[in-house]
């Protein structure tokens, strides 16, 4: 049904989805040049979808012409200012894909804090194109839904699939590569299934209070840094240790690779211009704590960072009790949020998507 | 006298040097691979000579041949193991430049803590290269001391000069390099006198711990970050912004100079391999105190920060008791130090050398 009229009452065109956040393993950071409003990644990113840190989303298109306005509730709040911009745009482009002007009610709720470092971007953009496509009737498969939720947020491509995922930059095969090839082909697929690795993300939230640059702004950013090129060079390299571990589920491999992007990216993120500087004390506490379990007690941990001051400790399933009760032992650490890899969006009629 | 016998009592073989130690606006990181006992940067650096945070070395070389081996004491502490052993080598330098086999006695101490973010192997070295020459007699321009003292530790080239201070690579230039050329050309110039900009370099003191790596081991593993060639790539256009800030004494060109390069160092650091992380809670404190005293208070103030996690504030004199009182109400800030620019190193008789 793809351009095409959607028909119905009011009452079949709502559909409900939750979609899983992601964990970047290598991270997308910058985008590439000439197609900024796409979200086309200056390099290839793989994440692990997460179980316990989701968004779950109800849209609602209206038919009968008595919303005059998108309304946009997350967390009981109302979104407004240019929050609710992205989302209207987000919902321009199922409206575009529909060809109808139905205006949405979304209702969108996370089972975890905004602003904890868990990126709420990616499994609410995740959510609500999938909510939206099926409320729409809108038959697009799930790599097609991909690079619509990335024209949202990037990083919620790759929250289209669970497990262990790999998002595709689509770009540098030396062929014509005008933006709607771009578009189609910067998509994310399932590298394994959620079942593949008992891996945990044991998340430490050092601070919840809101960035001064939001990632999104940020991305625009990166071209800035004198050692942005010098990350992105690298980037192949670290993309095929990070799938080689996976696939061995090496986490001995797989930590030191996590570490140094996460660090290369900060360092990006440091040295732009204007510069970034996400991290807080807190976040320094956690990191030299995480270096001294593993270094002096030999506890097999190792750490990620957002675009934010909170951290990411990747372990396996058998240590993370030890990682969690260490980590909510540190002063400045406020909360501890534990999830292991998790399934792809799922529909409210409890169909995986 | 360079390679002849000294001769004389004892109680002529001493000299006390007091030498400043410096702190960095472009930052020394790396050396060259290929001479790496030369201490040879991978690019030019430029620092300011501290006149509050110095070293007073003592040198009294034993003709007598009654002293088995050299004696080393830092404020009041012998000396022992690596930092022994470096020094010895230092002194090996002056014995073999004089042809004479003394050993020494060295009495030093700082004004300054150790491991409080302030070099003290720059003004250590330079304050031993430049008494043990002169108890020595050996006639040494201050050119080539700043060659011998480079030998020591790098940054100790610069503390051979007052003011405002560029450490040359001293190569680059097409011609042959061999070592003997390499070390002849790796000396420090003055810029400019202490008195030519009264700027200030308030410190702040979050952590004494000692660090788990030294920067003498630290510039061996510049060359494994995959952002090094990036940054050295940007500093001949630093170095070139920097010049011209001191020159027209313009905090406002200088400071995000001075934030970027030391940022991009860190960057480098902690993407070596091993990952160096110099930095603690406190750090990121002091960072994100100065980031807002400047941009919601409009504090002319900007950081760097060494191979360390003690944070520099440079600020011009009239910003600096303001600067100095904010970052003492700081929590993790212990201990505040304050210098301005000071002369090269002065001998006992009160002649600067």
């Amino acid at each position: 049904m793809i351009g095409g009229r959607a028909t119905g009452p009011l009452s079949e065109r709502k559909a409900t989805c939750r979609a899983g956040s992601n964990i970047a393993f290598i991270k997308y950071w910058g985008v590439a040049g000439g197609a900024e409003d796409l979200n086309i990644p200056l390099n290839n990113s793989i994440s692990m979808t997460l179980a316990d840190a989701h968004t779950t989303t109800t849209v609602a298109w209206d038919d009968s012409g008595c919303l005059p306005e998108d309304s946009i509730a997350i967390d009981g709040e109302q979104l407004v200012g240019s929050s609710a911009e992205r989302t209207v745009a987000h919902l321009d482009r199922l409206r575009a894909l529909a060809g109808v002007p139905y205006k949405a009610s979304v209702v969108s709720t996370n089972n975890f804090p905004m602003a904890s470092g868990i990126a709420s971007s990616a499994s609410g953009f995740a959510a609500l194109t999938v909510a939206g496509a099926a409320a729409l009737g809108l038959r697009l498969d799930v790599t097609r839904l991909s690079a619509v939720a990335r024209q949202g947020s990037g990083s919620a491509s790759r929250s289209l699939f669970g497990g262990f995922v790999e998002w595709e930059r689509g770009w540098g095969g030396g062929e014509s590569e005008g933006n709607s090839l771009l578009d189609s082909r910067s998509v994310a697929h399932q590298l394994h299934s959620e079942d593949h690795w008992a891996l945990r993300d044991v998340i430490a939230i050092v601070s919840t209070s809101a960035k001064r640059v939001s990632s999104s702004s940020g991305h625009r950013l990166a071209a800035t840094s004198p050692l942005n090129a010098a990350r992105t060079a690298c980037v192949g390299a670290w993309l095929e240790t990070v799938r080689q571990a996976i696939a061995d589920r090496d986490i001995g491999k797989l930590g030191p690779i996590l570490e140094l992007d996460a660090l290369a990216m900060h360092g990006v993120m440091m040295t732009s211009t204007p510069s970034l500087l996400y991290w807080q004390p807190g976040t320094l506490e956690v990191l030299q704590a995480v270096r001294a379990w593993r270094e002096d007690d030999g506890v097999p941990v190792y750490f990620t960072i957002d675009a934010g001051p909170n951290v990411h400790l990747i372990c396996e399933a058998d240590s993370a009790a030890e990682v969690e009760r260490r980590v909510g032992a540190l002063p400045a650490v406020e909360r501890v949020l534990v999830s292991g890899p998790g399934t792809g969006p799922e529909l409210s009629d409890g169909h995986l998507i």
